[in-house]
């Protein structure tokens, strides 16, 4: 029998925290006078109760969790703070159903950015600061999770990211949370620092710290319903599209270079792919613009860089109707889904070590067929990779695309268009926000979906911001079975 | 350096042959009065001519072929029987392009069955059995391929269909032989069979013998600019749905049947996974045409078995607008072109066995995940299946997902509008035919593509027929190095 003691604990402890991180949105909404902070307080107040009595059900268990045990405290953890922080937004001024405050909840939660509310501008201070603080959150839990959860459960090739102690069983608790808590402060001082730099270019204070958070985030809610486009400055487009970059390389590399190790970051492979993939990309739909649309070579860079670092990384923010620039730039927006940031980032999607991986599987598989004695090994960052590496994250991208094709489909069956049911899948599995074509792309809402639609992109949200094994292990038929 | 002249030889035996099947054309346009049988007649001359000359220029030449000359015979041969094969049609008197002549022999020969004529309905008999030819010839060829060749070359996890003496050196050439006089002998009957049931149901004789022949090679060319809906009879549906489904089963298993054997056919995993995939993907369409679009029963079936399989084989026939189906249908058909047959038979595209390769090697990594110290080993048809299958099957999945996003992109980039460069590039990769949407439908035509997209187009069917490997591996650094 699964013991699940030991997750209601954890769950309770997470919950209570976000009991505080409520109390935040109704301070604000108090001090600008709008009656919300009572929907923030109560719903506090509630989450609160729930929280420590599931500390107190679960307390005085062993606290050492089965790899069973861990795979369900992950998957639950996620859906029950998804579930209590969307009760202020139910209960909100607003007037949302339960479905659509979930809806919001989830996309925030896991960083992925699309809204069903529309006019953000006049919405309430508490309500935008709930839903950027979400995804702040959600974003320094999902690099807590890659390295301290993710390498051990091996979900998708994430034991390459193994912390070098992390086998020597005692010294390990205390050296991952040194990390930790490294790691936050560098999360915390980069969105400062993007939040000083965003204000001093303009934005009032309360948009510079909303801004800065979904930015490091790359989650991607704003607080206009034109996104960053609404702002219309090249400064702060430079800027967001700086700290977008930033928010995609392992924050692992920061911790390093912090502590006088900066050749780590600029030797790792994967930060140099990534770049080296950034550039590629800006330039040819920069060059794709320039040619086909007669924007001056500067406004083609600067809507190129800021549009496709937004998807690939899994931002989502836009400042352009970028589906409307052709079935080129189509084809290619769909296509920067799935590529996404760096492992240990707070980016989204396949990311990049795996396709290093898959390239340098790919490689050595072509010269076997040409010289079928030789004995041929893939390298990642260096290092010879195992096969058992190799298969975990060719089986990653795999299931990747069965999710994401079952998921386009089930859309197809509720009667959405080719192209919404398609790029909706697909932004919801990667965790990117808008969607493409006139329904859920950057000038649309997902809020005129049906309900079901809804559900089921909230679920594809959550099963790709956790690498897919940690959710669909549970429903493996062996899972259950002692 | 490689020695040219065996490749040679053998390309000239082929051109010769096709200079020989050029000659059924000519004949028959004779008999019927119609010029073109010169232009048939002229190609066929030419066609011998230079194929004599190679047959010269690479005698006496060590026949035992490297792996590298393997590689790049195979590919040569294939390109060349279709420059060859393009010429009566360019010159016959449909008034086409050389563009147009090459795609449509390349169409033919891949057994894709896109086409660039329009008005095949009162096109001159030749033409209309040449494109037949080449559809069966191309079945046949890749048959014997899939048994001969692609095993031994290893290209995409083909190394599981290695005849069992076949690495027992002395008697394999005799052994090889004998299983291709079988399997021939066998793919003339089915298509006998279906040629006299096609007659008997009420087609002529001239198109009996032409729709039986691009059943048989799973190619999908017809007589009528209306596919198979222009006969509108239940009876010819069915049959043809059961010989495409017969098509695309592995023909090794017939000769087995035959030879008494006929439970090797029954218990072979690959038949009972294509068989249990044709029937849900059948149902699920017929229900949701039944659903939605007030067909009787009866005609919600007949539709959904004929089109369904028609796409999933690659056949490439249809009695309906099925892109009209709405978007679930559209998805449900995008995905079936990626499905194919079964190895050894002569339809397309990722197939069957890949799939089971792929889910059992998943199921056995998911067990890993659950148990991280156990050992599971996934396997296909009873036996176990070893790493470098697994690998190379995944790499050939792979590489078929770039190729087609390379080949979307591309076409895009010409200015198609998005459904048409993204069905375009999955329908020419797959082998299928048609692809989907308003201009390349099953209601439209690939002759108003730009002539650049043609060419892609033209590649992809190349690339995707050959099973990408054995082509691109031209492509890799190391293969023109000593």
């Amino acid at each position: 029998m699964l013991d699940f003691r030991p997750i209601l604990f954890v769950i309770g402890l997470l919950l209570t925290t976000l009991a505080a991180a409520m109390s935040v949105p109704a301070i604000v909404d108090a001090l600008a006078g709008h009656a919300d902070w009572q929907v923030f307080a109560i719903s506090s107040g509630f989450t609160l109760f729930i929280g420590v009595s599931l500390v107190l059900a679960g307390r005085a268990a062993e606290m050492r969790l089965t790899i069973r045990q861990a795979f369900l405290l992950t998957t639950l953890s996620w859906l029950a703070i998804a579930i209590f922080a969307a009760l202020p937004i139910a209960f909100s001024d607003l007037g949302l159903s339960y479905t659509d405050a979930f809806f919001e909840a989830m996309s925030g939660l896991t960083t992925t950015g699309s809204t069903v509310i529309v006019g953000l501008d006049d919405a309430p201070p508490g309500i935008l600061l709930w839903r950027a603080l979400l995804q702040w959150l959600g974003g320094v839990g999902i690099i807590v999770m890659a390295v301290a959860v993710l390498p051990v459960l091996k979900v998708g090739g994430m034991q390459l990211f193994q912390t070098e102690s992390s086998d020597t069983s005692e010294k390990v608790l205390p050296r991952i949370a040194q990390i930790i808590t490294g790691i936050s402060v560098i999360y915390i001082g980069l969105t400062a620092l993007c939040a000083l730099l965003l204000w001093t270019l303009g934005m009032t204070g309360f948009e510079a710290i909303v801004h800065a958070m979904t930015t490091v985030a790359t989650g991607g809610f704003s607080t206009s319903d034109g996104s960053i486009g609404h702002f219309d400055s090249a400064a702060i487009d430079w800027t967001i599209t700086l700290f977008m970059v930033l928010a995609s390389l392992p924050f692992v590399l920061y911790l390093q270079a912090v502590r006088g190790n900066m050749l780590a970051l600029m030797r790792d492979s994967q930060v140099r792919w990534f770049l080296g993939a950034v550039l590629i990309y800006v330039v040819v739909m920069a060059g794709w613009l320039w040619d086909s649309y007669h924007y001056s070579f500067g406004e083609s860079l600067r809507l190129s860089a800021f549009n496709v670092i937004s998807i690939m990384t899994g931002t989502g923010y836009s400042t352009a109707s970028f589906d409307l620039w052709g079935s080129f730039a189509l084809i290619i927006f769909f296509l920067l889904m799935f590529v996404g940031g760096c492992a240990g980032s707070t980016s989204c999607s396949i990311k990049i070590f795996r396709y290093q991986v898959l390239y340098s599987a790919m490689k050595a598989q072509t010269k076997r067929l040409l010289h079928p004695h030789g004995v041929f090994v893939p390298y990642y960052n260096r290092r010879p990779i195992s096969e058992a590496v190799i298969f975990s994250v060719l089986s990653f991208i795999f299931l990747f695309m069965m999710c994401f094709v079952a998921l386009a489909a089930g859309l197809g069956l509720l009667g959405l268009d080719f192209l919404t049911a398609v790029s909706g899948a697909a932004t919801a599995i990667t965790n990117v926000g808008p969607g493409l074509g006139n329904r859920i792309g950057p000038d649309g809402s997902f809020t005129f979906l049906p309900d079901a639609a809804k559900w089921l992109l909230a679920a594809g949200m959550l099963l790709g911001r956790l690498e897919l094994f940690t959710v669909l292990v549970l429903f493996a038929p062996g899972f259950w079975r002692d």
